[in-house]
């Protein structure tokens, strides 16, 4: 199993549509997450110092990450999904190239 | 059981002394968060555009929070630790009274 933790940015005037749709995210983006071997999957937000954020963390328990996100970006209800969602969100200005949201480095862990 | 999700600053003359405590925490420490009914705890670390910032995971098994946190608080090693560790962050400002690290607001979860 490897844990990631991931940062986004979510635009202000957008923070409360993407409460709702996370509080009722549609059974096939559910179902798309967990075929594609994440588990214990929790997105938070805060408003850090004015900037609005959106903290990921989840586990995966595959053995080929990259394939089973190349999977679910292949998949039309997740696309159709993330159309709405991506406008919603800012990538942070300090992520590595080819990212959306940026993945953060672990400092600790204890089961 | 009860997850949290939390944020701090660390301050970036610190940041490679916290990564050095924490890949070597003290094994009383360990004991202590243990025993105060913390399972599966992860910090990690990213510069946000700019911001140098610490986010924890935890998830809470135990039946009353603010007891274990005052148990733990009252430790004479945690209070060690603790003396080492918060000058090297940073409480945002937007962080509630009475916080250090600030509690984020859970807006999806995931089994």
């Amino acid at each position: 199993m490897i844990r990631h933790g991931q940062v986004i940015g979510v635009r202000p005037e957008k923070l409360e549509a993407y409460r709702q749709y996370h509080a009722a995210v549609w059974p096939e983006i559910l179902q798309m997450i967990q075929e594609c071997n994440i588990r214990n999957y929790s997105i938070y937000y805060k408003d850090v110092n004015g900037i609005p954020l959106l903290f990921a963390y989840f586990e995966y328990v595959g053995d080929d990450f990259e394939a089973d996100m190349a999977r679910m970006a292949a998949d039309a209800k997740t696309q159709e999904w993330w159309d709405i969602m991506m406008p919603m969100q800012q990538p942070i200005e300090t992520k590595a190239e080819g990212e959306w949201w940026a993945e953060m480095e672990e400092v600790f862990h204890l089961d």
